[in-house]
């Protein structure tokens, strides 16, 4: 397998423009950083996702590259989603006591802005803490400070087998 | 920056096991279908997604791989958020007369099952098409036909300048 | 107690219009179907609401008067979610054995047009149903067939006491 | 209609018990408060809804009686849902200038604990405000602080015609 992905990687830079070099930047150090346990999942290395637990915020936040563009260019819907749910899913998982785990069970999410800028950054805030949910606020930002969108989501709280 | 590139390729590629090799192997290949103009983004090319029209429902297919796992190993449900809302955002845009667009105002998004099995099927179908926006219904199903999320998604119609 | 209500009926009608005497008789209309039992609740009894069953799909209509109108005289918004979140909780309980209860989590709900005619009709539709939860889909029509508004509800699913 | 009217009511208190009799008073008090214009619809007047604005915060009041409840004899979801819209949409109508009117196109509500005590207060806060929508947060309380129920509304802006 490793002489094919190599040829496949030679192929790609071969005539890769500055944008397309950027973006193979991107997915390797992604790679290297779950390969290094840096980051927990392929999608958050991916996506260069770094959070911080802050007076009981969670912020998760995320360069703004051509790698998270919709075909309109602007940044993808589903990754800001994927952004907030990252921070509220973190924040509702640290809520809770050994043996126990958190999972969505609805995102609502109102987009008010376009992302631009340098960075996006998401947080997530506990609304409501019961015994069978969690129920978390999670706003993005753009780096200049303006809304992005705006979030609410629940949690089904789940004891790990 | 070429040579970087190659370096930080080798390092990650040296030790990697079979399943980093495997998703070194699709991002690759997702740059190469973007390159190619086969995928109109970045997401839609790592994420392997591909698309088709029938009886005017859009259908959105991506292949379940660690690349979209959270931490939990399971899909991460922004991966989801992000498969349907490009099933819903492609069938919003194709609805308009050329010279306008349409972009995402709200997305609700129930997760009733996770997500298993071979790949994840988005189909998103019109509830509302008035003069300012369209209401899409959309549902992700496992290559089993299980249901995995339900959703409905607001597009605000703009004219492109 | 009942003289002071004479006493408050006599003045609400003694110089009261058409409008305001249809609906005094609207909401006692309500209170005697609750009383008797045909309703099951004032809300059901004032709104004027009835309901029927046909192919798993649970109806819930309501006659559009004044009662119901907010002060830019349109449905009130919330009225048309307590005609759809009744049409809803009413098909998520009959799913259950005896012995179990289902209560909304989640209501999302998209208003798409105004409600005009003579009756709104809201229709509720089984999406999934789990062990812990049912998720509902619910579309709310005027009586000239038209969508006013699409809704998505959970509900969890509890043991009664 | 009078005379039938008057039958109607006699009929209803007749053999009333006590809660009955509070229910008519209720709603006899909300038709009159409509009648003199201190509340701008029925439904405003019927559920005792009062309001004030204090610090961009639209908050509006609703006592807890049976005339509220489901056929549980716990608060009905949709009055949760018409209290917190009307307080959004009083806010959001608050936000324009003369001559422009906000309609709910989404309206997306958790609901966390159920409504007990004396009363429900409802609080509205501007999350975005656009040129085109604006966005607010919603919070139901019961009288001893705890939360009920969150929401998230998003409004369209019009021109009156």
């Amino acid at each position: 397998m490793k002489k094919e992905i190599e040829a496949l990687f030679h192929e790609c830079i071969m005539n890769a423009n500055e944008e397309e070099l950027a973006v193979i930047k991107q997915l390797l150090d992604g790679v290297k950083r779950k390969q290094s346990k840096e980051s927990g999942s392929y999608i958050g290395g991916i996506f260069g996702m770094s959070r911080k637990m802050e007076n009981d915020v969670l912020e998760v936040t995320m360069p703004i590259t051509p790698v998270i563009y919709n075909s309109l260019h602007i940044v993808h819907g589903g990754v800001t989603a994927t952004l907030i749910d990252s921070a509220m899913g973190t924040l509702a998982n640290m809520m809770l006591p050994e043996g126990y785990g958190a999972v969505t069970t609805n995102l609502s999410i109102h987009y008010v802005a376009p992302g631009t800028g340098g960075f996006l950054s998401g947080k997530a805030q506990i609304i409501h803490k019961g015994t069978k949910t969690i129920v978390i606020d999670g706003k993005v930002h753009s780096d200049d400070g303006k809304l992005v969108a705006h979030c609410t989501g629940s949690f089904f709280i789940f004891k790990r087998s």
